[in-house]
């Protein structure tokens, strides 16, 4: 059976004054009606039922995630006590997994990602699934096909046709500078790693125990207390302990050098929305090359970006300005500065106005 | 005696979104904790008490400038039905002051303007009332030393300086072009006309009867009603047919062919207000060339003016943005494009967002 496993443990500075501390970007309505956890969860109940999708994020945000996903079980939301990156969190799901569902398979998603083209994800999805029930020691990614040679990306680098859309994947690369980007662009056998995992879960945790022995030993005692009133427990004394460390680090570099990755390439419209910029680009323009979520007066404007749920917005004689209002916050950024946003953060701290982290 | 006459007709659009058809600029506190029109009263405290202050308005903002000023006989806010200019609004208080004081001598001031040395605002009236008092047809006049060359306002053109810092005017000249305010300001003997006027009521009532006469036979029955039940009617009756023009055009200009006009010169830090970006020169730029009223935050950002009563301004990436905030609506404009704020009311009115208006 398939499981699906939602890493939402993100912080989201850059998108402040929407995100804060306590409301990172995965709880927020970023694009649309719904929160982009709930959106997710949404896209995955096609394939996978509520009962069998598991969501992993700290203890800030749990209480919240249940409420915004009341079909999950409530136990089904796993709560990290600290957060020790994506390994960590990859082979707890894959235990708990594995001892619910020996030979199950699991699929693991971005909480915070925006698809824009859902038909072209589950294609993806079909293949890759059909490449893992082909050789069941196969770990599979989606890659994305890229548009521009964006820099804040890791790439996965393809090698020979599967048969279908399915490729092997060669290399996991890090987020490369520009120049290497346009190389990669322009070579047509890279793509943007969307940080999604489709494998079987004893696999993956056999995987995890080659490079973190310690983890997987703990997450195998752990999965056997899931569901218990000792799990609770258990999980501060232990996880906090586990070594931090990516999946992409402590696995998938060395599985694309032992040809075992295989790579779904799609176009599906992903952005992992990195910033109120990557936002931007997703959101159509209006007649006048505005794109606002609610009212906007535009004069002698245009390329603006509102975010605006409550409040009327007017921008007068500006290009290529980014407007988000809150309750108690306004940004009003450039679109080329939006990466600066983080910087907001620091200055509030040093100012002490911590009420708007 | 002297009594003051403080006009309060503007609409302000120029200052959306704070200023609204409902709440013009006058009636907000557009700079410090006062509102626009208890910052001119209390700066005319000084020199005249309550009783002899006059206020002249719209029936839509009379109770709320009763409310803000309570100090002033209710009576004294008088209501246009309807506005006719200035002329009329002069030619009315004009009659009422000659009922009740037939020496008096009124000091005639804008509601909205701000005067930021208050000092220097006083000697100039001090020279003016003292031209007065030494001829007693003179029209008195504060003529505003020129910092730049304005195209927004009129100027008064000086001759002969009189003893003390008071002059003959020998011209009122409507908003020039760019060149010839250019060629005002370099010539030296140009002024600002700050619309501030000193005159005894009964010679101004007979210059305005001279050029309107049924205007002047109207106020003078109209000032017999002052005070009584019939006021109010009448006012509805005749003040809405009353020719509209302004004092200017009416009286002030033959006066300076005349040679009746007095001009006292001063550099009170005085500004009309009449947009965003005046306000801007207003206020001092803290270190990092921004200017707030609430808090802000700037990034890579310098010439920001921010009027935020309540939430916090994040200004990332841009420079020489202003940013306007009210519980329903946001302004971002460029400093540069203040003067096509007015547009944004219409673009209001064509969109049927009447709300906002």
């Amino acid at each position: 059976m398939i499981h699906a496993v939602v890493m939402a443990g993100g912080r989201g500075t850059r998108f402040w004054p929407l995100s804060r501390e306590r409301r990172p970007k995965q709880v927020l309505p970023v694009v649309g009606g719904k929160t982009m956890i709930q959106e997710t969860v949404e896209r995955l109940s096609g394939v996978v039922p509520p009962e069998r999708t598991y969501v992993v994020t700290g203890a800030s945000h749990a209480d919240e995630i249940r409420a915004q996903l009341p079909d999950i079980p409530a136990q089904n939301v796993i709560v990290e006590p600290a957060g020790r990156n994506t390994a960590p969190c990859v082979a707890l799901a894959s235990a708990i997994i594995k001892r619910l569902d020996p030979g199950g398979v699991m699929a693991v998603f971005p909480s915070d990602h925006v698809i824009t083209n859902q038909d072209a994800l589950y294609k993806a999805v079909d293949a890759v699934m059909a490449g893992i029930d082909g050789d069941r020691l196969a770990l599979g990614v989606i890659g994305i096909k890229p548009h521009y040679p964006e820099t804040g990306y890791g790439y996965i680098k393809t090698r020979a046709r599967l048969g279908g859309p399915a490729m092997k994947a060669e290399e996991f690369l890090e987020k490369p500078d520009l120049a290497t980007a346009e190389r990669y662009v322009k070579s047509g056998n890279y793509y943007w790693n969307a940080g999604m995992f489709f494998w079987r879960a004893d696999v993956i945790l056999d995987e995890i125990g080659k490079s973190q022995p310690q983890t997987a030993t703990a997450v195998i005692k752990l999965a056997e207390a899931f569901g218990t009133a000792r799990f609770e427990s258990l999980m501060a004394q232990t996880y906090p302990s586990l070594a931090s460390i990516s999946i992409d680090y402590a696995v998938m570099e060395r599985a694309g050098a032992e040809g075992r990755i295989i790579a779904a390439v799609a176009d599906p419209g992903w952005s992992d929305v990195g910033s109120w910029r990557s936002l931007y680009d997703l959101v159509p323009p209006d007649s006048e090359g505005n794109r606002a979520r609610g009212k906007l007066i535009a004069v002698n404007s245009t390329g603006a970006f509102v975010h605006n749920d409550k409040r009327l917005v007017a921008v007068v004689g500006l290009d290529d300005v980014i407007v988000i209002e809150t309750d108690d916050a306004i940004l009003v950024c450039h679109k080329d500065h939006a990466q600066d946003v983080r910087q907001i953060t620091e200055k509030l701290k040093e100012r002490g106005l911590t009420g708007y982290l």
